[in-house]
């Protein structure tokens, strides 16, 4: 008999949807009408190339792409574009605006550096990060290569509601931790980059999104190892060697998915519901304390403290006895992490309020 | 019903084992015991941890890996190896020596070039790589930075038969088509690498067996991006960032299939018989011709040509449709290429014989 699922909510690599589950089970052993797993089949065969290329008109058509930006499925995840961003885009001479936000921004500026300069256009760093800046907070350089910011820390659980105007200054934007969780104007950035295993694939593969014009300027150095280059990923529309061939199979049945349940209009409908259910349970006592400022609360990672440390512990021990999976925090901000992406499933979280119910009620 | 199993003779991403494949399907959706697909688990719980663990482990035990050698599992392929055996190990102003057996060495030559100085100790370019070279047949520079060569050479179809003598120079060994076909001598390299969707694994990874030793005289670059240090990836066993676990998990299960059937000496047994038949029928009339020279016939990949273009083509268009996938060679060699890796089922080389008998009757 089948191990009952949990509710996961792990912050990443991160739950499912139950139907691509359930379909990549069906065909994994032999894809109907070719007679092989998708695990062993050459990224040169008709089969893959189609996955390939639904794969990148679902994307484009959840989150209306517009013609001319390029969509890029890499490796290395969001660790190696804190390193592909700069590398093609920041001259050794030149500066780059970063907005930091959290534990992701950090490790971007981290890269960065190495390649040309930094300047911090705002950080959150003196309050824990537990908040984000308004537009006007932004100290932003019109010389700058481009800014970089993140729109969602999955550690601290913060998120922006707006894309920063930068003008005429190349817009960044990792959105790993919510990519395709609410529309998505892609035309007001010139990078957009995610590791999938939070909201759209499984732990392996990054999507990038990339317009075409910046492409184009990019800086020119030679030395750059092809597999950095985004240009040759883009020429060679991904295949420049063998791409993850199930990664991308299972992000093309997400999309599938993601469609299905009406686009990001769709999912981004469920995720306020959600969301706005555990963040009232949260504010409802005092017992449990948000650690995010209400007016940038994140939508996926919604993190919440205890009276104590000892409570915290209980908390998960208790709640992973009853079968809600992965809702300890992460060490740099404590207490909870309950991670609610687009394929968390709501009676998840209703089960996590009435659970926060009862563990208040026995140890309020 | 399931559409029946075609015999997968492709170069890779390649076939697998089918208990490998019935095990993962079994357990997709729901690990027995967790509750949660493998897909969905976040790389720091006990279950994947347990896995990697497990994974590393028989990698020792199968190739008898020394204790004072990493295992690593890196994203990005051979591709990226290509770039980052030269970015952690030669200096700028210092040579590696580089020997060039066909397409792929070509490709890391390529890449090593835009790092430092590269030394060709041999290239067989000049008889499209129809063979490698003997040990006294490399010029090899003693004061290189290492010496650099691949195993098997999958497009071409020749492999060594012996690992290269580099006396106190470090030895680098690309083994993407043949890792683990055979015994492997592990402490005769400084490091060896494999792309993993031949012979161990799916596409999206590559497997990294590097001496603790040499690691130790990294280039001290400050510029090179973390994603990009193997001493970063070894401080944090493969974990600095998400490591592709759906990837290692399979990597997993291949392993114990290896030990279940007789580690590196059974599964080499079975290559040999395997690849001796093939070569024997091609050896057989006239009417194949195999690429490579006798004395380095590759045991993965067996290339052939028919007596014209056109045959070939009928060739494979016909064995397709008879369920023998995958056999038309990369076009830089032309002809047939049979890769039968080693989960490749002995009855598929029986049944591929029996095929190029009757094709040599109807059109011989």
């Amino acid at each position: 008999m089948m191990t009952p699922r949990v509710f996961n909510f792990a912050a990443g690599p991160a739950v499912l949807p139950l139907p691509v589950l359930e379909e990549a089970q069906r065909d994994l052993v032999s894809m109907p009408g070719v007679g092989m797993s998708i695990l062993e089949m050459s990224h040169r065969g008709k089969f893959f190339e189609g996955v390939l290329a639904k794969t990148e008109a679902d994307i484009r058509k959840l989150a209306s792409v517009p013609d001319d930006y390029k969509v890029l499925f890499l490796q290395g995840g969001a660790s190696l574009q804190f390193s592909m961003v700069p590398l093609n885009f920041l001259p050794r001479d030149g500066s780059a605006d970063y907005v930091v936000t959290g534990a992701w921004s950090q490790k971007a500026v981290k890269e960065a550096k190495k390649v040309g300069g930094v300047k911090i256009a705002w950080t959150g760093e003196a309050a824990n990060f537990n908040t984000v800046p308004a537009q006007g907070d932004l100290k932003l350089d019109p010389n700058a290569a481009y800014a970089a910011f993140t729109s969602n820390e999955t550690i601290h659980g913060v998120e922006f509601k707006y894309v920063p105007e930068t003008g005429s200054v190349p817009l960044v934007c990792d959105t790993s931790s919510d990519m395709f969780s609410r529309p998505l104007d892609v035309k007001k950035h010139a990078l957009i980059y995610a590791g999938a295993q939070k909201n759209i694939g499984p732990a392996g593969i990054a999507l990038v999104i990339v317009k075409d014009g910046w492409l184009k300027t990019r800086v020119d150095d030679p030395r750059l190892p092809t597999m950095l280059n985004y240009a040759i990923h883009a020429d060679n529309t991904s295949m420049y060697n063998t791409p993850p061939v199930f990664a991308i199979y299972i992000m093309g049945l997400v999309m599938k998915w993601l469609l299905s349940i009406g686009g990001l209009e769709g999912i981004h409908a469920i995720n306020q519901r959600k969301a706005a259910k555990l963040y009232a349970e949260i504010d409802r006592s005092g017992f449990y304390k948000g650690h995010s400022a209400k007016e940038c609360r994140s939508l996926m990672n919604v993190t919440f403290r205890l009276p104590s440390e000892e409570l915290e512990a209980l908390f998960a021990k208790d709640a992973k006895a009853v079968g809600l999976d992965g809702l300890k925090g992460h060490r740099s901000v404590g207490g909870m992490r309950a991670s609610i992406y687009n394929a968390f499933p709501e009676d998840g979280v209703d089960a996590l309020i009435e659970f926060m119910q009862e563990f208040e009620r026995a140890n309020g």
